[in-house]
């Protein structure tokens, strides 16, 4: 009996991305969907559920992406409110690579230096990626604080944090360059979070902070998120701090997506959200 | 070479429980298209028809599937169309599941209890499910009944069925559970095809009904159609009549949709509508 | 690691065409997106290039297909854009079939009759198939002219392929069958690339040109777009000259179409377009 991974997306087209990594997670076949939301999620949980005898049904699973997280999480919730008695599949979240991608760069800092008790800033940290990355980061002890264009997304994103998981992240602003340079002081950790192809800062500006130990950029197209910081970086020293960029931690990323599928297939009642997929890198060799 | 099925769905996402049973009947690969109409899908059929050669062809076969049948059998009757020598493939229809479930429903009444001459109802009756068990009971020699909370909706499908198929089902207004109760009164068995989700019967309806003697709940998701059937219900003794749920008769569907789906790749030329999947039942254990 | 084969498609539905031959082609699976766009194709080539590490990414490929050719040749455009260094997968055009289709056409005309400085008509010419059978055509030394219900889009079509690819084609207007009777007199070849299922020209019409040694009709579905020639003509001696038939040149646009499938898995910088993929009917039988 073949592993179905059903693939929920909010979005116009559904992730191509995910689908690629759904098969090299062991699924036989990715069914993705587009154009996924809260009503019409229904007939497609219907479908995981009824098609498949108690014993065959964990080889069905339910995958939620798409590049919005309030979407995707909306139609987590609603996968789930479908479910009963032993109507039931694994299902696991992540809009836009939020939790893997957060939890892969979270993991390489934390195998880079200690993160408990240290000042680490998520840079243009209110995405999906930025806002797991905060809530990841302060699971594991450390002071976050979240920067962003503007004041309002900082404060919000923020809020939801404090009200959904109980954990703090000071919100900061900044909305150019030089701004973002100046907000950077006084940190340990720097997580860049920013949208694909944008830069955020000079290489300048992070290399006069005497405090900073390690650096992460998590954009993977050109140009970098923070420059003099190279996509393959590896915890590579560079002006006395680690560095490390997208596919340098990619690595991590794609093996623990992967694993997380595979995850999905073992048992029928797997929910895999931010914290139980951080949980999961320690797997990771 | 894969044996490809083609799941041609009007419905704006096809049906992911059918494309689980597509799978799960034999097809390597089922790749599903939505949005299909009678004017979109000539391209579709070319694609099945023009791209193996005759020896190959057994390789492709065509579902036509979705919510709703009229557009079913309207796309279900172009696909068709477009054939010619040897360019066709087999090709099945099962709008809503209609023709498999109700073949399951049916087969598992007529394994209950002799169906010829019986009274039945197919109580909420004028969806795809209803309209095809009520043809399957007819074949099989009942005298059957469709009830609908509109008595238009009741008899423009005894008229179908009449025009159609040459069979009588007696059109019947029931418009609320005490409607239905009382429209009960006489018959030897119930079949229920109500929608998912919306109780038409209270339990203690049919439990008075001294001349019913079987009972069948199409329903899946709760709550039930007819109270004090369990889903899981397989000609389960309840009040002296025999009880069949939808999960008790669900197995048989699923067989027989699977059969269905890895028949069609047996020849080019296998047309599957209502009474030749009904036919397939016999060959279910 | 399985082959996936990213089929982008324009139209609103993704051809099954293209599908199918994907996996007859060696793709273990072919994703289909529908309504692909030069604004939205982004995200879907980042999803192939950053899933896999660089040893592993010869698995995934590209094919860029669907019934209009400048839409397709601005997706394919777009797809190159967003490669950079060993971010790259191979990547295949073939809107409407035009490349394989004429390709296989023109190979098939190449082995009846040397195409070296014959007149060669290319009529109902300006569509996708008919603008690669010209490029075809010219680089195997022909004397090409394009045929149109419209002077200004023959005269379009005879532009671009001065622009864009250097060659010469001579533009006709040829509304009716009558007008396109007359236009044939003089021409040695006949390459007929019509839409599906209009008739072009009476037997009558091309039976008594003279100097006409073979022709050609690439249209699949009855009616015939040359009448008195057979869709299974394979070279079929017909009134003292040669016509080949849509199914009888068919068998190597098939092989052909799926020779460049596999081809795309060997490597990870394959740009398959017009005269690379004509040039790999030379390994056809």
């Amino acid at each position: 009996m073949k592993k179905l991974l059903l693939q929920l997306d909010p979005d116009s087209h559904a992730s191509f991305f995910d689908t690629v990594v759904g098969y090299d997670g062991g699924a036989d076949e990715v069914i993705g969907y587009s154009g996924v939301t809260t009503e019409n999620v229904r007939a497609l949980v219907e479908g995981a559920i009824f098609t498949r005898s108690p014993k065959e049904k964990c080889n069905t699973a339910i995958f939620v992406g798409g590049s919005d997280l309030d979407k995707g999480m909306a139609v987590f919730e609603a996968v789930q409110s479908y479910f009963f008695a032993d109507f039931r599949v694994s299902a696991m979240l992540d809009s836009n690579g939020c939790n893997t991608t957060a939890a892969a760069g979270v993991a390489c800092l934390a195998r880079t230096t200690s993160l408990t008790g240290k000042r680490v800033l998520v840079m243009a940290g209110t995405g999906p990626v930025g806002q797991r990355a905060a809530l990841m980061l302060a699971h594991e002890g450390a002071e976050v604080s979240i920067s962003s264009r503007r004041m309002e997304r900082a404060m919000l994103c923020s809020e939801l944090l404090e009200k959904h998981y109980g954990i703090h992240a000071a919100p900061i602003e900044a909305a150019t360059n030089a701004a973002r340079a100046q907000a950077l002081s006084g940190f340990q950790i720097l997580f860049s979070a920013g949208a694909s192809g944008v830069n955020l800062l000079a290489e300048e500006a992070w290399r006069v902070c005497p405090e900073l130990e390690v650096l992460l950029d998590a954009n993977a197209a050109p140009p970098a998120g923070l420059k003099g910081v190279d996509i393959q970086d590896r915890a590579r020293e560079r002006h006395g701090k680690k560095a490390w960029g997208a596919i340098g931690f990619g690595g991590m990323k794609l093996a623990l997506h992967r694993h997380c599928i595979a995850h999905l297939f073992e048992r029928t009642d797997h929910v895999l959200d931010a914290l139980n997929i951080y949980e999961l890198t320690s797997r990771m060799s």
